[in-house]
């Protein structure tokens, strides 16, 4: 599974403050330990930072690379953003994300375009947020179909179906899971992905929940995810769930990591 | 999800000895913590008593419903002793096991015709164990139709796809969650059930691996299982996973659990 780590995001009060400050030591320090503990992009997110978004995701992008050989997930709603920091990206980076919106599309595109960069998908278009399998699959075709004919290798492309909170509706997990199922049998050799804690938004015990669907999403084909690679009980899901579904030959990677105390909580 | 409560097994050893020495408290308090826990069928088995097979699963069925309104799963290789037990049995049982086995076959076939019992049907053939999805299913056709063409009710029917070890091939999980999917496609108002724990046999921390696993089959449709219910971590894997997969309106089951307390460990 390709790890997103997701704890440089300024939604967060204590990396807010650290960003804001331009924390340098700090922000290595929260980059590494989630590099130490598996991620294979470090996301950058400082959103909430109106007017000096674009300062700080490239001062992020910058600090992260300056101290570590690894490639940053870009974050942001802002295709103006996400433009200004490739530019200060070395090597091939993430960009989260575009989608179906016709806005975000036709800015993002260009940015993209012959440069090998992986994208993220929402599955979102000008109408909203879908709720169903068939909904996402819907717009997944085309948003999926125009990146390919526009000639981004299917292979760069990670679609995230939008996880929404269980509680709102009793079928919301059902529907996303089998979108995973629906895309990764639709489109051979693509990616998919998610920040899945949304699901467990408004019912206790989000972290319980938010472990078991990882490892639901991973029988289903889900091959990447938005995470907290620090959270030691969800990578111990991952490894053990892809285990089982076939993905660590000779059980190699969870031997290793039950002699690394991983599998220990 | 149906639950058969899998503690009172002559293979235990702290059991075997009160099944020996016909021990009526402990084997009614086993069986009570286990209906307490959520167990809908209460397993029992003596099959490592030679020639006293019948005699102790007589009063296992007997000792289990005389304290107890609770229907047992009888647990036996041997028709002879399934045939004996059943007849001591108050309502309607589950029988563990019939096969393709033809000699197995032909002998529980008349016990469990027009009676209305549940039959677990495991996916083995007199050519032995079957590893792949296709082989499975080539098994449980003509086992679920020889089932259903001798008037077994379809929803009485729980096959058993049977778990190998991981640690025996790498794709040992996955085709046997591919086979509860298939199961499920193909014969509507089935059920699957399965005894998990082989597929950790011989890796490290197997019980972190058979809850895993079990949330995996839930994915899959899996909606029966031989579990310990006094595995509190895996009876909330079981309740969340099937809150995940749209089994659980309002997320009432899950929002009860977490009241009890049975969401913590």
């Amino acid at each position: 599974m390709q790890i997103v780590g997701e704890l440089i995001n300024a939604s967060r009060k204590n990396i807010r403050n650290e960003i804001r400050e331009k924390n340098r030591e700090k922000i290595v320090e929260v980059a590494k330990a989630q590099y130490d503990a598996g991620a294979d992009f470090i996301d950058v997110n400082a959103g909430i930072f109106v007017g000096k978004e674009t300062d700080y995701v490239k001062w992020l992008v910058q600090t992260v690379q300056e101290n570590l050989d690894v490639p940053c997930c870009i974050d942001s709603p802002d295709p103006k953003v996400i433009e200004e920091s490739v530019k200060v990206h070395k090597g091939t980076p993430m960009i989260n994300s575009i989608s179906l919106e016709s806005e975000r599309f036709d800015r993002i595109l260009p940015v993209i375009r012959g440069t090998g960069i992986k994208i993220i998908a929402l599955c979102m278009s000008d109408e909203g947020m879908p709720h169903t399998r068939d909904d996402r699959m819907r717009i997944a075709d085309k948003l999926v179909n125009s990146l390919i004919s526009n000639n981004i290798p299917v292979e760069n492309i990670y679609v995230d179906p939008l996880v929404q909170p269980i509680g709102s509706g009793d079928n919301f997990g059902i529907e996303f899971l089998n979108t995973i199922e629906s895309i990764n049998k639709e489109f051979k050799g693509i990616h998919t992905i998610c920040g899945l804690s949304n699901i467990s938004y408004g019912i206790p015990k989000r972290q319980f929940a938010n472990q078991t669907f990882m490892i639901m999403a991973i029988t289903k084909g889900l091959d990447s995810a938005i995470v907290n690679p620090l959270d030691k009980k969800m990578m111990a899901n991952i490894i053990t769930a892809e285990m089982l579904a076939g993905q660590d030959q000779f059980c190699e990677k969870y031997m290793t990591a039950y002699r690394e105390g991983l599998l220990d909580f």
